[in-house]
């Protein structure tokens, strides 16, 4: 599939903005289908991808295709599609290894066609997420950072209190890999709809010059009113549209309470 | 390819220090070629496999296959041969995701033939690293916790001092998730052979009750004769063993030193 000029080498950060913007949705779908034949699985995703392109302004994907369906076959079909519909593509791979493996994970990815990938700071900076950064800067990629994921145990790590051993003051986990979101430049930063109030103090930090992506409504608990009030920039939602009874009514209806909000 | 009766349905634990016992070695083999044309990479990831199984009591895959082979085609043909040659096979996943796709993810792996996999206990318990540690148990498989990791960014989040709200004491990061694995009944906790002391410590908190596996032997900077002493039970080498010389003489110089030390 050829792909058109215009569309290829553009920022995402920028592109995601703009997609937003013009197709009136800050809705990123999280395409995690669990039909267990993947002939099915991939005929399903294209489906999706082509019915819902009109209503949303970018795609996540997960171990939930790459893995039955194969990144070079059934993943960058899906992703070459994608990206004809003019939608970026994030790769929910949350990268946490040494930099070596990181860079290796980063280059199939981005080679395959995805223009953003997720990444875990817990994993630091030095011969690891540095090589994250790396790539993605070479190649106009984006980088989102965990800050504050959507589950119950995430409290766990990400609400621990971390103690400064040079100025002995205690800080919230969050609030240091918010701090490191800035200080890297990452392009966006991931706190769960499941943790409002962490949403808006971690906006407070962030200062608006890091967009905010929310998973975990629906499905997972997160209330969207209560969410889109705590300014998130974008809502990755998965299961509450895939599986509605009306996958587009579903997407209008969310794209309808977040702009009213 | 028929798997043996006695080969399935291994208890992963068992099995590896077994065949540890058997062939005089505790390194795990860690597959990470970085050949660009997948053909040549399945063909000597397989030669590889053959040639140095009788040295080694594992082999560990990363992304560095599974994305450019995939899961079910390029990888699933080593994960056979590895078998059939008695050995077992630990997915380096590095699992940090909400409880759904975590198990989603370790289904994936195990269908296809793994015995292992290696998550990140950052993650929490709750609708996170439950629903590893609980597909695991029921299919017989290993959970391998990254208790403190190679590179040298590691302690930025590994190191760090971590305070207990109710109690007030501060511990380091990877105590609590020496603790953790302790608590959670892992199969075994990675801890960075560039970091020895380390090693040493967390061998301690885990009294014997885990195995240790140490990365970062040669290529990363580990030197493997001090590690040896630090009493870590497993050594996962990779790019010293893939691009010696002669692959078979580096192996055999590694057990050496290690069953000497």
């Amino acid at each position: 599939m050829m792909l058109c000029a215009d569309m290829t080498n553009k920022n995402f950060r920028r592109w995601i903005a703009k997609t937003k913007k013009e197709r009136g949705s800050n809705i990123i779908l999280a395409l995690d289908y669990t039909i267990p034949n993947p002939r099915e699985l991939l005929l399903q995703s294209k489906k999706t991808i082509e019915t819902l392109s009109p209503h949303i302004c970018g795609v996540k994907f997960n171990r939930h295709l790459v893995l039955p369906l194969g990144l070079y076959s059934g993943v960058k079909e899906l992703l070459d599609l994608t990206r004809t519909l003019g939608l970026p593509s994030i790769m929910d791979c949350k990268i946490n290894d040494i930099g070596s493996t990181n860079r290796m994970i980063a280059h199939h990815y981005y080679t395959a066609g995805f223009d953003a990938v997720t990444a875990n700071p817990f994993i630091g900076w030095e011969d690891g997420l540095n090589q994250v950064f790396k790539i993605s800067n070479e190649l106009n990629k984006g980088v989102i950072l965990l800050v504050y994921m959507s589950h119950k145990g995430a409290v766990e790590g990400y609400a621990q209190r971390v103690k400064n051993p040079n100025t002995n003051k205690v800080y919230f986990q969050y609030q240091i890999f918010a701090e490191k979101a800035l200080k890297w430049d990452a392009d966006g930063v991931v706190v769960g709809a499941t943790y409002p109030q962490k949403i808006f103090e971690i906006n407070k930090i962030l200062n608006g010059k890091i967009p905010i992506y929310s998973p975990g409504i629906g499905v997972q608990g997160g209330n969207i009113e209560l969410v889109a009030k705590s300014r998130s920039d974008y809502f990755i939602i998965g299961r509450s549209i895939l599986y509605a009874k009306d996958p587009i009514q579903s997407v209008r209806k969310f794209n309808e309470i977040i702009n009213t909000s």
